[in-house]
């Protein structure tokens, strides 16, 4: 009998025809999360299975820095060492806002309660930091250096929310990349906690009784189709669906303005699918992390951007993340970054953002633009008047970042949306408690089922409060939260 | 044994004690899109039942304005009489680009080939058209008169994409409120062509197989669980989501910034959430008409939008549900509508747009408003420069709109999001075929299973590009391709 498997149809537990494998705890995708979830589980006693369906460990989690948003309880060695104090309620107000209209209050206590603790469980496990701090603007240290800024913590409207305080914590690794060096770190705990680790292995579909209790997965590993029993539970780490272009299309159509997918091939959704497949709701699936990493330089950041009316549209000293979501709602794909020659410095060549026009004066600029007379000019007059008293009554970028620009030539960068660098990924995903359990429309626990990473909707789960380092944070906490409730689910059994 | 049923979860074949009633096709929801699907279903000769949890017909529908948005093949009577000749394939690309980043392209070169014959149905049912048009901008005419503009069919963008035609029609009926009279007329046949009406019946799940085919549906009446079986299909034809106000928060929190939910108790998403319980595909969740209904009276049409930072944002002339779409998007809650004394005329009352401030410059407007100099009064400015050209070089307002406001008194209008009154409905739901097969998120059709109206996700899925009459026409047509493909599928079984 040849059955076909689907992510979007659980295999009926009557249909298994014998169990090939059985474990406590099943893990799906090794990336932060899936490792993270692992661990814990393994460590509370459990015997987990992680399935992987790539030919090693790393996921999405490995392409990025590494750099994971920490902090409260007064502040890691790192916040302290630079002269901080991080306070957990700072922490708290921060994410909260940032994740905002629908922010999930006890995920974001969850965190802000034991973040400090996460910080001491990370190095626990094998990471290290080196304590310095970066004072300036940057996508990542270029260095093996460990704290910097992160998000928009000293920006408008979150700065006259909670304390600011940088908060992203880069592993010492030097350069970027950071990420790789994480992800090897926790897969070698996972590997001698004695998780037993199946590579090239893809999770085909869930096995659930008909009340959509869920007991295990289907597994196609050397093409061969394996039932795997979870006695405890599954914990889907799959990652986002940036990469089902089709998904994209049918949940987070803007996002397809930004054109570059961040990911690996396994963010193709079927860590949400499986979920939806026995019930779990999938939420805020339009939202996604969308950027213009135009800085460092960080002199950029004393420019102004513009819209293709001449019209700012954003406080440029927040995180760069929060901008690319501004960017996206801007009616047009024309998008300049204003400066003058003070403030004038080459873009990274990774950003594409080139020189669109350039002039004596704004006007001339203006006109080469094509744009009417009294726009673009209007706007850096008004801001000129302004920041020459260190204010922006606009839009209230803080006044370290207040520069008229005012000395010739003028340039006006190319940020077009169409051609300039804009990475993306997605925030929606399975709805979930802090424990990682999936949760139904009506918000009721689907039994025998987790999620964590970019498969579930997390701390971040909206473009304009993004902050680097968020995804990351998330993807190990409530990773670890879901593999110890998991392994505690099978101490019961 | 005490069963509990929930939307989100199928009762499964095995689990049904016996069959109370059998038909062969299960309409649920009698507003527009169930009272068509039933008829096209009894037409064709299948055995149908309608439940409704209300104690009459109407639904949503009801509440309306009754207007259908037609035209295309040359144009309606209504059309034809005004002297507008509307080809098909204006009407194609106007809703191709309608329907957003992700329009329905099948749906929508379906329903533009097949509306103007819709049209000719509508009038088989019994409803009366009094073929005259009002060449004014206004909501619903308060006359019993038929055709006006009610969209953006005129406006930029959608003006230099498609031949602008009107396409609103509204039956005679005198004032608002023509949609209770539509569901008469549709109510009337339902019942002549035989179709078991039950009221105050209120189905709690989907039947369906270990496969997710669907068979029935468990319905709750007077009390009694009743378990009704549906031999060739049922159709979801309960409305959208908007008062199920934790659905809007996880799905669509954009939409809680507008204060006044359009709908019918019955709008708590139990359509959708038992499709989705099936594995049907829910999208374009976030998606929603938003309004700001300021005119008529039109002349208000001559005036400025400016968001809190005195800034213009969008073309006047557009849709008042696309301006609504693009206040959503700003930054702040105070949004100004901008008139001299030539252009003001006292908004609707219930629209509680008052008066901000009024000066006899608009440096004094400005001032008033608490804005910087030189932002609010720099906008008028350069607009009413280009306007005494005739020309809106920002945003393509329509000459005929174009007057420079620079007649005093000056006023800046109220239209706080916070404050003014801002209607708004949901737009995602079921992704379907033309034909009502919902979709699982493979887009594989689910067998038995269809929907029709805001339970799915139709030609109006993006909130940008809403034009009244357009849920109507989607609820209208594909509630009776959905009823006619059902009962096709009667026949064959």
């Amino acid at each position: 009998m040849s059955l076909e498997f689907s992510v979007t149809r659980p295999c009926r537990l009557g249909n298994v025809p014998q169990w090939d494998m059985e474990t406590d705890v099943v893990v799906v995708g090794f990336g932060a999360a899936g490792a993270c979830a692992a661990i814990e589980a393994a460590q509370a006693g459990a015997v987990v299975t992680l399935f992987e369906v790539a030919s090693g460990s790393g996921g999405t989690s490995a392409l990025s820095g590494g750099e994971i948003y920490l902090g409260g309880g007064g502040g890691t060695p790192a916040q302290q060492q630079a002269g901080f104090v991080d306070d957990t309620e700072d922490l708290y107000r921060y994410l909260l806002m940032a994740g905002g209209p629908d922010a999930d209050e006890p995920k974001v206590r969850t965190y802000a309660d034991g973040s400090r603790a996460h910080y001491d469980w990370l190095v626990e496990q094998g990471l290290t930091y080196k304590n310095t701090y970066l004072p300036e603007r940057m996508l990542e240290p270029e260095t093996d250096d460990c704290l910097i800024w992160s998000g928009s913590e000293e920006a408008w409207p979150f700065s006259g929310n909670a304390k600011p305080c940088p908060r992203g914590h880069t592993p010492q690794w030097a350069g970027w990349g950071g990420g790789r060096m994480l992800m090897d770190v926790l897969a070698a705990r996972v590997v001698k906690l004695g998780v037993d680790v199946r590579y090239d292995s893809r999770v085909l579909a869930l096995i659930a009784d008909k009340a959509n209790n869920v007991h295990g997965v289907v597994v196609r590993i050397n093409g061969q189709t394996r039932y795997a029993r979870a006695r405890s539970g599954v914990v889907l780490c799959a990652g986002g669906f940036v990469m089902n272009r089709d998904m994209v299309r049918r949940h987070a159509p803007g996002l397809l303005r930004a054109n570059e997918p961040i990911g690996s091939p396994g963010d193709d959704g079927s860590g949400i699918l499986m979920g939806i497949s026995v019930g779990g709701a999938a939420i805020h699936m339009d939202q996604g992390f969308v950027s213009l990493p135009f800085y460092a330089p960080e002199s950029l950041i004393k420019g102004v951007f513009v819209n293709e009316r001449g019209q700012r549209f954003i406080n440029e000293d927040c995180y760069h993340g929060r901008i690319g979501h501004h960017i996206m709602q801007q009616l047009g794909d024309r998008i300049y970054l204003l400066v003058d020659s003070a403030t004038y410095q080459q873009p990274a060549e990774f950003t594409r953002i080139g020189i669109a026009a350039a002039g004596d004066t704004w006007e001339e600029v203006e006109h080469d633009l094509g744009m009417p007379a009294g726009t673009l000019s209007a706007t850096v007059s008004n801001y000129n008047r302004h920041a020459a008293d260190g204010a922006d009554p606009l839009f209230h970028k803080a006044a370290k970042w207040l520069k008229p620009l005012d000395e010739p030539p003028f340039v006006a960068l190319d940020c077009r949306v169409d051609y300039a660098f804009y990475p993306h990924f997605t925030l929606g995903g399975l709805d979930t408690l802090p424990t990682g359990q999936v949760l139904s429309e009506k918000r009721v626990p689907i039994h025998g089922l987790y999620a964590a990473g970019r498969t579930s909707c997390g701390l971040p789960r909206w473009g304009g409060g993004y902050s680097s380092g968020m995804s990351l944070a998330d993807a190990t906490f409530f990773g670890r939260q879901a593999g110890r409730h998991a392994a505690a689910s099978a101490c019961r059994s």
